[in-house]
């Protein structure tokens, strides 16, 4: 039997960590597939728990190498994901979780069109602001970058299968919990 | 905006009234619309509450006038759905509950695709046939009858969208409510 892929996008700083950790404390037999990143660690982010923290070089070579189910350049930095642990876990029957980005989804949606895609949106792109802003880990200028890309990601929205606007953290994460609960009874 | 329909279907017995009412207590914004029949009631049932308990006249009258969306006759007995109740509540947005028979919930697929099926089965068929004869309202031979239906009615599941497998009342209610939270919030 095969697990459940579900995909987890939104911008910069809508909660989507916040969420999905909170949502792993309460689900059993979810595995958060971590990400490979060549960007540099934010405060407060652990290597091996938050992403994989690799050289420029190395990721490019995992790439051409075919080890990413998918990769994107965001804010200017590069993101995957690897395929072997996702793909050993599904196929053990435990569910994944992705936490990526929009172009990132698209093309894991080509490979497992099957997966169940869950965008988490901004109450508005005001808020989102705020928020990016309130973290303080930014510079103004790379809050704009975000600010200016959330923009263009709200636009894949109907390539997702679940919209969950994180007005309130306990409600988001109650919504997030339904979908995975519901889905793991939806008849395939 | 249009309301979700929601179908559920399941061996008599299986406890679907029961998740229904309790779930409805918890979810606002759902209606259910209530059943028409021509038999007669079972101790305990409440005309315009658990049914509209009507004649057979009146009933074969109703259905050549195309009142009802769907209906059937299920252990000899006829049910049917409004039509007009339900589609007043979709068009105004409201979510609608309909607890009616596969057969029924076939024809409903057949006008309303777009509805969510979910169907509650019990944990085994030898489970079904204690609840049965525990719920001491039905004669022998009749619950031989339910018993033969619900055998032929777990061969349907694969036409819904949902399968709960009734094996804890508490977990079903919820699984049941998760299902209404994640239609509530999927990208249509």
């Amino acid at each position: 039997m095969s697990g459940i892929l579900f995909v987890i996008s939104g911008p910069s700083g809508v909660g989507k960590s916040t969420v999905r950790k909170e949502v792993m404390k309460r689900c059993k037999g979810l595995r958060y597939s971590v990400s490979y990143t060549a960007r540099t660690p934010r405060p407060g982010e652990t290597n091996g728990v938050d992403y994989y923290f690799v050289s420029e070089g190395t990721f490019l070579e995992m790439r051409d190498q075919g080890e990413f189910i998918e990769w994107a350049r965001v804010h200017g930095n590069l993101y995957g994901t690897s395929r072997r642990q996702m793909e050993e876990w599904l196929e053990n029957g435990l569910d994944v979780i992705l936490e990526i980005d929009v172009q990132g989804a698209m093309q894991v949606k080509m490979n497992y069109p099957q997966g169940i895609f869950i965008f988490i949106a901004p109450p508005s792109l005001k808020e989102l602001g705020q928020r990016l802003r309130g973290r303080n880990t930014d510079e103004e200028e790379v809050i704009l970058l975000r600010m200016t890309n959330a923009q263009s990601e709200l636009q894949s929205i109907r390539d997702y299968d679940y919209l969950i606007v994180n007005d309130d953290l306990n409600r988001t994460m109650a919504t997030f919990r339904a979908v995975i609960i519901a889905e793991r009874c939806r008849i395939r």
